[in-house]
């Protein structure tokens, strides 16, 4: 008896054991890229010198930097093309849509794995397949034929009864779960969806919850794949690619968390995190300056159905601008053909490109001191573009309601259709490229913006640095390495890049760390929660940082640190981190080797005191820490 | 017996008599602006203390700056709109379209004056009016009821004979005119249109020749308005805005220029000048990069018809990128409703918002060294946004081809359909918010980026400067100050602003600037060409440059030199010009006064040299630069 996580990690093992908290590897069916990330993963997959990748499919998605503003973007596009032409990746043009809403209508399979350069990369696990999230050079190893390490996770049950009401969509499932949970509740966890809820829950909106999963901090979340799978599978013409899958009745879960979609409301995550959840009807009444419906957890077919159907016949408040972009091109030529597109230009919507856009903060940052209503993920602080800004969360109902309104509105009381045919979906592959068949002539093309990888030095028996920066809680990776349109642009050049780290916590971090030649990065609780970009590793370590210590880190993040060779520790004893300043000078002395203990004493040589720390690493990860990152681990391989 | 021109012109003089080269000041009915010139326009007409717009119609659109990426752009449209509201003029929302097209489809009139802070205003023109592109701060003084002040145009007779071919587009004429008359043909000139090749255009095709006769530099061009005028009124519910105005038989012009359309080939204009005309089927075959369909140029309803005739059925090439950005909402709903959008997306082109996008540098700048055909109207070095790229300015229908073969292609010999039913257009207004009845309670929204306008001094008797730099002929106002996604979002802030100018010339100016403590621009002919843009005086004027010496200026440029206390300069020999480097001290006395003579000494103190000039002003310009701009010389009046 088995759950649906452990059955399909089991026919993907590799290595070790699949007992929660043990070090694993499993093999990894697919692979996914997004333009912001893939440059970096491409010069990775590069530099390990395959000829061909290795997975079942492989797909390089450009949805991030579709702005291009400055040749960089399109250098780097151009760059992706060339790549996946060469290595035998299939490749989504700029305009086809973002990459997991295209994954998941064309290529997510259950019962497969798939890795992502992407942390929503779950997304497509409402197909009933086992998606993650990581950084750009596992998901280069994974391309490479090599195993994906991770710590097998516990499994959450997450009991779904009842139906949702009226006005209350699958967003406010995850939102729920995230006010009981927090960002940090589903570190090491896969929240695994069951009960007679599912039934009602289409593959669309099952997405939006295995997408925000993310936020939870969760390893991925899972559906089953069922008869919803099946006919979605259908309108997409692949019912072929359909398996029946579920959990064994009567398994083993680590915990359950039982939600009943009768009771639940509409809600809304409010600044700046998205565990900071209150319900709408409290918040009902604020004035909004903006309205964004789209992004990775909320541009399908169906989201879109519905704002249309509150939108339609009405106009936009005088005070809001609306914009709406489409996840796909899928998605948008059925809204053309069946009006939809019309209902949401009538009613006043500006319509962007099927990309990730405002959500990375490519574009429609709002006013100074404006509330922004979005369906999007994720709302930290300066993501959006503008400092001074509010961001919410919300469903797609709520962000129309109140795009009307020009007030934030509880869309439960309003009229509206919310249940649509299930229609052939729109089918046309004609921008997803396929790879070439004569790759040997396929050349490279090499931008000006696309600089050489830096790499790092072996580590050393001792780290005796100041501590360049302390942080607080819940630093995410756009503190760390921001996106956004003045920054994005730089993915594929490091040394450009990290001029921006820290940017709104610490004006010219970089500038510190060049002067005290590297240092170190203390910081509280899930440092490193958010997107998947190693660019948040990449970054610091070019900057000379070697150590980063903290109560506890993000998955993602984690890893990433291990792959680019600096060391991660974490606190035993919490009250530590109190004791320190920013600019005390730390000394680490790794004794005989990190593989006789994981356990280390850090000195603080200005206060005079020392602390105990611990390295939350595998063995493997000591060989690659000790060769310098991953890179140079597996160079050293060959 | 009047040509159309004088025939407008004499109903709206204020002052002069309608002799070519006269000063003339004249009422101007209508005012447009859009955002990036728009908010200082604004602040100007704010800073002269009008209670409500003095024009029969005043329109406030935003169009330019839509990207958002900051807080600086949204800040701009709340800034404008409220001013809008306030100040009894209409604000178009952003997604409503580009000021031209929309201006042209729900406002312009034939017999009316038009001045808009944009150099393409003469779009408008295509209905029989006349419409003029001035500096913000000539469209705050009409708004405030100050009439236009302007040197008597020649007026051109262009007569059209024949037809256009298969393939062959209004564009093309355009570019005829161009090949034939240089960038600087149209300087004091108005180009008039008549014969029998008139009536076979449409509104739409002659606003694409009205549009690019700014790239003549010249002050306006016109059509009669006839049967097609009153057609396309009554297709936008507006047929009482008709009324038959056309040149008097046998009636005087200044010169009198013929194209055979008969004869016209498809034309482009080559990097770096829209008169770098060669012929089509010469470029045929060259590789492309990107093709861009869109712009106030070519965004009409039957140039994206076209455009999609060409494309229906088929698919993008492999190595373009194709973006379409339809001209207005109106346009846009109606490629909706008849499928035209589908076409558009089922080949492959990604769709824009009805904005000026990629023709002001908003976005969509190709790779590095790419090929980039657009049917804009400019394509001048690195207003792209990408510095090594060749831009060729092509009718939609070239881009169209080319979008599917990925190579330059001639039209005129593939098949598709070019004629379309005349239909009833889509009306919807309901992104223009008229102003409000109770103005007294409207607060100015002033975000952040708004800073506050710098005010020049009066001038000096004397002027001596070093020549910060030295330029040579058709410098445009993008090589003064900038465009694109970096710089427009200050260009309500000055003082950041001033950073970039000269920038792909001279990295630095500013400091240069500040290291001398001002100076004086030396360049060649037609200085200024292009944008209506102020902030190429206004920039240099926070600078510290107080005179630009020229072989000769265009047209709007000098006007807003004028406007902001900068002496404009012309060599008498232009020899004299090749004699000065940069850092030469030049040394300027005006005797008694600009009074007495316009014709001055410049003193080459470190060549100890001596070169005559003259100052290419009338006697109220005398007033304004002697007061230090035109906000002083009002504000003294008061």
């Amino acid at each position: 008896m088995q759950n649906l996580t452990y059955k399909i990690l089991e026919k993907h093992l590799l290595k070790g054991k699949l007992e929660a908290g043990q070090p694993i590897e499993i093999k990894m069916d697919q692979t996914l890229t997004q333009d912001a990330t893939g440059t970096m993963a491409y010069m990775q997959f590069e530099a390990m010198g395959v000829k061909k990748v290795k997975t079942e499919l492989s797909v390089s998605y450009v949805d991030h930097n579709t702005l291009q503003n400055g040749f960089m973007n399109a250098d780097d596009h151009a760059y992706l093309q060339s790549v996946a032409s060469k290595y035998g990746i299939y490749f989504s043009k700029p305009g086809n849509g973002i990459c997991h809403q295209v994954h998941l209508e064309r290529f997510a399979k259950p019962g497969k794995t798939l890795i992502g350069s992407d942390s929503h990369t779950p997304t497509s696990s409402a197909m009933g397949c086992i998606a993650i999230g990581a950084g750009g050079l596992d998901v280069a190893k994974a391309m490479a034929g090599i195993g994906y390490r991770l710590t097998c996770p516990k499994v959450v049950e997450v009991k779904l009864t009842g139906t949702l009401a009226h006005g209350v969509s699958s967003k406010d499932i995850i939102l729920k779960l995230l006010e009981l949970l927090s960002v940090k509740g589903g570190v090491g966890k896969v929240f695994e969806y069951t009960g007679e809820g599912v039934k009602n829950l289409s593959v669309y909106q099952r997405s939006t919850i295995t997408n925000m999963g993310a936020e939870l901090g969760a390893t991925t979340s899972i559906f089953p794949s069922d008869e919803v799978t099946r006919e979605f599978l259908k309108r997409q013409q692949r019912e072929s690619d359909y398996i029946a899958l579920s959990a064994d009745e009567g398994c083993h879960y680590d915990e359950t968390v039982e939600i009943n979609l009768d009771e639940l409301t509409p809600l809304a995550a409010c600044p700046n995190s998205p565990d900071a959840i209150k319900n709408v009807s409290e918040l009902a009444g604020m004035k909004v300056d903006q309205v964004a419906i789209g992004s990775c957890t909320n541009s399908g077919y169906e989201d879109l159905m519905k704002a249309a159907s509150i939108l339609k016949g009405k106009k936009i408040a005088h005070n809001v601008s609306l914009v709406v972009s489409p996840g796909s091109r899928q998605v948008l030529m059925k809204l053309i053909e069946n009006g939809t597109l019309a209902t949401f230009v009538s009613c006043g919507a500006r319509i962007l490109e099927c990309t990730c856009g405002p959500c990375i903060g490519m574009g429609q940052s709002p006013k100074s001191d404006a509330v922004s209503l979005r369906t999007f993920n994720r709302n930290f602080y300066g993501r959006s573009g503008t400092l001074s800004a509010g961001i919410y969360l919300v469903s797609p109902e709520v962000a129309a309601a109140s795009a009307i309104t020009g007030v934030i509105t509880d869309p439960t009381t309003l009229e509206y259709v919310d249940e649509f045919e299930k229609e052939q979906s729109y089918i046309d592959d004609s921008l997803i490229y396929a790879p070439s068949k004569d790759s040997e002539n396929v050349e490279i093309v090499r931008g000006p913006n696309i600089k050489p990888l830096p790499v790092n030095t072996p580590m050393d028996s001792t780290i005796d640095k100041k501590v360049v920066i302390k942080l607080p809680d819940n630093i995410t990776t756009d503190h760390i390495a921001p996106a956004g349109a003045k920054v994005l642009p730089y993915r594929s050049n490091i040394e450009k890049l990290s001029t921006f780290v820290f940017e709104n916590n610490k004006p010219h971090f970089d500038e510190v760390c060049k002067e005290n030649n590297g240092g170190i990065i203390v910081a509280g609780e899930n440092y490193g929660q958010g997107s998947s970009r190693e660019h948040a590793a990449l970054a610091p370590m070019y900057l000379g940082i070697k150590a980063v210590l903290t109560k506890s880190f993000a998955r993602i993040h984690l890893a990433n640190l291990v792959n680019f060779g600096l060391l991660p520790l974490i606190f035993t004893d919490k009250s530590d981190y109190d004791k320190i300043d920013e600019m005390d000078e730390l000394k680490i002395e790794i004794v005989n080797s990190l593989y006789d203990s994981l356990d280390l004493i850090v000195e603080n040589v200005t206060k005079n005191e020392t602390y105990k720390v611990h390295a939350p690493i595998s063995q493997e990860d000591i060989d690659i820490l000790m060769a310098g990152g991953a890179l140079n681990y597996i160079r050293n391989q060959q």
